[in-house]
């Protein structure tokens, strides 16, 4: 079993909000996170992937390809876009990075398994002191 | 003459807008860095002033004085804040990186002075891979 | 279950040192790492919690709150001293990062508990070529 | 159980070819990962070990073996040299990096062994935005 | 006058070889960095620019033009290549770090020019220990 | 003219103090900086050169020549060491960044002058937030 892992960058905006309180209450509790006129990261993406090596091919799966579907499902719908506002998969959940950390998981551990490997961590820095790690269970 | 460098950081939403122009157009000249729902960055910014060293206590500056500074007149107005929306000092201004660190400047440069030594530079990272710098002149 | 690592930083000085031996003895052993005027490092402390994520708050555990015990119970008590002679928890200890890593967990480990989360890991950079990890098992 | 890791770096060429496949096959797969006239990276290596923290000592094992064990084995054999016709160990190896990790465990785990501790981790990166993981199992 | 700075990467093979000279008074005078069988680096390029801030645009050059020039230029025609062999700009000259850096000013100059901007500095790192910088005088 | 720049990195204790003052005067004036106990970094240091190509060689100077200086005359007397007590070059002198840059541009650039090529800057790092450099002049 070996582990391999993709890093990938997006620039968004966001801010924690909770639908069901007042701006008084998301900033009494979330603080300057909930500043009503966003603020924003530099975001960095660690996909893991685990599995076998392959033999003739000498590599558990093509970096290249990975680095597709990781574009294409991820860093498209996010990058330099507003996470409560603009991305589809956030949708209904509170834009922290705990929560963006799990509906990466989600939209990209199907698209993995299609390249015959397993998703095992995606980890989420949102500045260079914060990251969140998880690992679907 | 001797050079000495802080280094602080915030995060901020921003977007390339010119108010004179259509959303339309402001799209086709800037692309995915004017989307209408905002993006946003982890800002690091260095501040370097030069002087003399002083004889008595072997430095340039008090770099805590210098980092209260920075705080006060800087990350405090801007971070965790909308760059186009929150910060008076970028009033009228099109928030790009260049005018942000001009802006910085000019907020810094009688700062500074009175703390009896020059600004020398304003650099301003946006992401890993662009940066700007400013002499002032 | 969700990993969210805080980092944090503090600059001290020490000597890796054993009572029970001579000063010979000791930079026979432990090196230049020994010497008795002391040397120091930028050490850099990443501390990794788990648990689930509160359904309202979209989170782990706040922050701002992990990184006050942190300041207040190993930063405030660590930084700009002398590990050796300054810092009580490391009272009757080996000044190594190993050891430093350890005491670590058990200072922190009740305080997190109090958050309702559960330290996971203590990991204590001593230089760029050199980490300790501790899981407290 | 505790782990300590140390860093070490070294610069080589490679290509990822196939033998048993021509030039035309090797690009097609590999893509210009296959180049003829081969490319090359400033490959960094993590090596993390296991083990107790010896009482008298204070650490696991003297970093400065380690380090010269890694050294010896590893970063003699393969730096500023290229992988696919220097490297005695990759002799009859795809030089990937998956397969070059797995082949530095192999090369070290005997030798950490003899320290008296138990090797946990070899890491490899090839770039900023790729590495891979190996545990040995 | 603002300076901005855009940073690439490239992975390439090279040695230093002089042909007016044998095999051995080459690894003679280079030491191993003139290994027959070829090293490489992940060489990383910084490439400043100055000028005037645009009135109506806020910046000085659209940054996406700019990374499009150097990966035209630049990237393309060394990344994952030989700079000995493969590199049509590094024909006839020895490389090194240093004629590099002065080989891809001249490529960059003009394209830059062109842009209505001026080239200010190309700064390239070929390890995290040594990096070289030319400003074209 | 070329600039090329060796990093080389130094871990040492230190306290900022000056002698004709109390211990009091001396926290009050340099607060935790000044610990009796002394404190200490990883010092990252910075050596700039600067010259013309030479055309047979194809660079500046021979850097393991540059790096053998740089350690022969600054690490090996400063790394694992107190700057206060034991390095002969800071005696008298209030042991600072800004004097720890100065003291080693002095050490450097009559042995760098011997190589051939002009000492540029030295850069002295203290902790990733501060900065020195000095040019001589």
């Amino acid at each position: 079993m070996i582990y391999i892992t993709r890093r990938e960058r997006f620039s968004a905006a966001h801010r924690l909000f909770r639908k069901e309180w007042s701006n008084e209450k998301n900033l009494k509790i979330f603080g300057n996170c909930s500043n009503p006129n966003w603020h924003g990261h530099n975001y960095i993406l660690y996909v893991t992937i685990k599995g076998e090596v392959k033999p003739d091919l000498g590599y558990l799966t093509d970096l290249k390809e990975l680095s597709r579907i990781i574009r294409e499902y991820v860093i498209d719908r996010i990058d330099h876009r507003n996470i409560n506002l603009d991305v589809d998969f956030m949708a209904g959940r509170l834009a922290s990075t705990e929560n963006l950390t799990i509906a990466i998981w989600e939209v990209l551990q199907p698209q993995v398994k299609q390249l015959g490997v397993e998703l095992h961590c995606i980890k989420l820095e949102e500045t260079e002191n914060n990251f969140v790690e998880y690992y679907g269970i």
